[in-house]
C-alpha cells in the first residue's frame, strides 16, 4: 500500500498486520501438549503473547521492512521475536512485587490467570524465545543481521533499557521528576524497544546510515508521542476502553508527562512530536505512508 | 597445564579459573554509580553474579576453549555470559512464588538481600546481559559464532531448557516421578546449560564434528554426575560445608536419583558417569587434563 491512508485504511492495516504477527506467534511458541508440566507454561506464554493487544511494535517492523522491500516472511520473525520481548515485559511488570495489577487489556494478568511462579517463568520463557527466534540459522538470515538483532533487542531490554526503566520508576521518589527525568524513564522503558522495531526493518533491508538515521529520528518521536498519549488516557481515558485501571499514576504518585505539562500542554507536545516524526519519514516515499498513519494514530487512539 | 593434576593442583586452577572470569564479570556488570535508581539494580546484578560460587560453567568454557588453543580473552566473555545465565537462574529460581529459598552459597538470597522486585529485575537484567555479552561485535568474534552462541544460551535457558525445567520442578507430583522423568528434569535445569559450556569451547574453536561430539557426550555425562552429587549432596552433606539448607529435597516432596538408586547407587552411578565421561576425553591430549579432573571433582566435593 503506497497510496495515503485514512484513519480507517490504518486501522484495517494495523488489524491486517496484527493476525499476521499472531499467525507467526502462534507457530513460534511453544505448543500447550508440549511435556513441561501439563504444558502449563506454554499456555501461560500464550496467553501473555497472543492475547488482545495493537501489537504496535511488530507493525513497525513490518512496515520499516516494507520500506525495504524486505521479504514479509523474514520480517514477520523479527516482529514476532520483539513482541515477546513486548509480552515479557508486562508479565514481569505486572507482578505483585512490581506493579501489582491485575487486568491488563481487559483480562486477568498472567499471575492472576494462573499463579505467580508460572508468570515469572512464563516471562522469562517468552524473553528468550525472542533470541531463539531471532538467531535461528533455519532463517538463512546472514549471521551479522541474527547477531545484530540479537544485540539491539538484548540492549533495549537490559539493564541499561527496559529493565533498568522498571527499577527506576519502582523507586523513583514520590513527585520529584521532573522533565528530563521523565523522558529518560521513558527512553528507558519503552522507547528502547520501540526504537530496536523500527531500526529492525532497516537491518534486515541493509539500509544505509542515512536511512537508519531517519528510522531512529522517527522512532524516538514517536516513542515520545506514545508514552505522552498514555499518560493522557490513564488522566483522562475510561477504564473499559483503556481496558487496564487508569488513575493509576497519580494513585502510585509517579510523575508523568501531564503532571510536567499539563493536559493541554502534553497534547500539543504530542501532536508536534508527531509531526516531527512524520518529517523523519522524509527520506521515503509513499511506501512510509503507513508509518505516517501510525504516527498520527498514537495520538488520536482511545486505548 | 597439559599434565596430569591431582586434586590439589585441580582446586588450584578452578580457583584461578574464577578469578579470572570474577575478573571479566566485574568489567561486564553494570556499575554500582550506574544511575539506574541509585545503582541498585546494578548493585543487586553483582551481588548475584560475584558472589562465591565454584564457576563451574565457566571453568568448562574455558578448558574447552582451552582443548582448541583459543585466545583466553574470547573464552573468557563467553564463560561470564554463561555464568550470567546459571546466576539469574538462581536468583529467579531461590524467588518466594517458587523455591522460596533465604539462603544460597551462605548468603541471603537476592530477595532477602534486596527485596523481590529487584531480585526479579535483577535476574532479567542478568538474562539479558549474556545476550548483550555474546553479541558484541566489538569482541571481533565471528558474527556467525556470536549468533550460534546466542542461540545456544537461548535454547538452554528458554522452555524447552531451564524455564521448562523449573516450571516441571514446580509442578511435578510429590514422590511420582520415575529415573526417565528425574533425567529429562535434571537434563531441561542443568544439564542444558552444562552443554553449551562444554560446546562454546568447541564453538569457539571452530572444533570438527567429531570433537564436538566428544564434548556433548562428555557434558552429558558430567552434567548427570553433577545432579547426582548434588543429590547426594542434600541427603549427606552438612548445611555449613553445602551453604544452603540441606534436606530440602526430602521436605519439598521432590524425588531425586536417590529416591530412585539408594545411596550406594547414587554413588556407583556417579562414579559410571565420571567415567564416561573421561572417556569422552579420549579424542583430547593431555590439553583435556583438567576437565578429567573436573569430571572426578563432581563426586568428590563436599559443596
Amino acid at each position: 500500500m503506497s497510496t495515503p491512508a485514512g484513519a480507517g485504511d490504518f486501522a484495517a492495516r494495523l488489524a491486517a498486520r496484527a493476525e499476521e504477527v499472531d499467525a507467526a506467534l502462534a507457530r513460534l511458541l511453544p505448543r500447550t501438549d508440549a511435556n513441561d508440566g501439563g504444558g502449563r507454561l506454554a499456555e501461560a506464554m500464550r496467553y501473555a503473547a497472543l492475547g488482545p493487544g495493537k501489537r504496535m511494535r511488530p507493525f513497525l517492523v513490518l512496515e520499516t521492512a516494507h520500506l525495504f522491500a524486505v521479504d514479509p516472511a523474514r520480517a514477520v520473525r523479527a516482529a514476532a521475536a520483539i513482541e515477546c520481548v513486548h509480552a515479557y515485559s508486562l508479565v514481569h511488570d505486572d507482578l505483585p512485587a512490581m506493579d501489582d495489577d491485575d487486568m491488563r487489556r481487559g483480562r486477568a494478568t498472567v499471575h492472576r490467570a494462573f499463579d505467580e511462579a508460572t508468570a515469572i517463568l512464563a516471562g522469562d520463557g517468552l524473553l528468550t524465545l525472542a533470541f531463539e527466534i531471532v538467531c535461528d540459522p533455519r532463517t538463512h538470515e546472514d549471521a551479522h543481521v541474527r547477531a545484530e538483532l540479537a544485540l539491539k533487542i538484548a540492549q533495549a531490554a537490559g539493564w541499561a533499557g527496559m529493565v533498568g526503566g522498571q527499577m527506576l520508576d519502582l523507586t523513583a521518589e514520590r513527585g520529584a521528576a521532573d522533565e528530563t527525568q521523565v523522558t529518560r524513564l521513558q527512553r528507558m522503558k519503552t522507547g528502547a524497544l520501540i526504537a530496536v522495531a523500527c531500526e529492525a526493518g532497516g537491518l534486515l533491508g541493509k539500509a544505509g546510515p542515512q536511512a537508519m538515521k531517519a528510522l531512529a529520528g522517527y522512532a524516538h518521536d514517536l516513542g515520545l508521542a506514545f508514552q505522552i498519549a498514555d499518560d493522557l488516557l490513564d488522566v483522562t481515558g475510561e477504564a473499559d476502553k483503556v481496558g487496564k485501571a487508569t488513575g493509576k499514576d497519580a494513585d502510585a504518585g509517579k510523575t508523568t508527562f501531564v503532571d510536567i505539562l499539563g493536559v493541554e500542554g502534553a497534547k500539543a507536545r504530542a501532536r508536534l512530536l508527531v509531526d516531527q516524526a512524520v518529517e523523519h519519514l522524509a527520506h521515503f516515499d509513499g511506501r512510509a505512508e503507513s508509518l505516517r498513519a501510525a504516527a498520527r494514530f498514537t495520538v488520536e487512539r482511545e486505548h
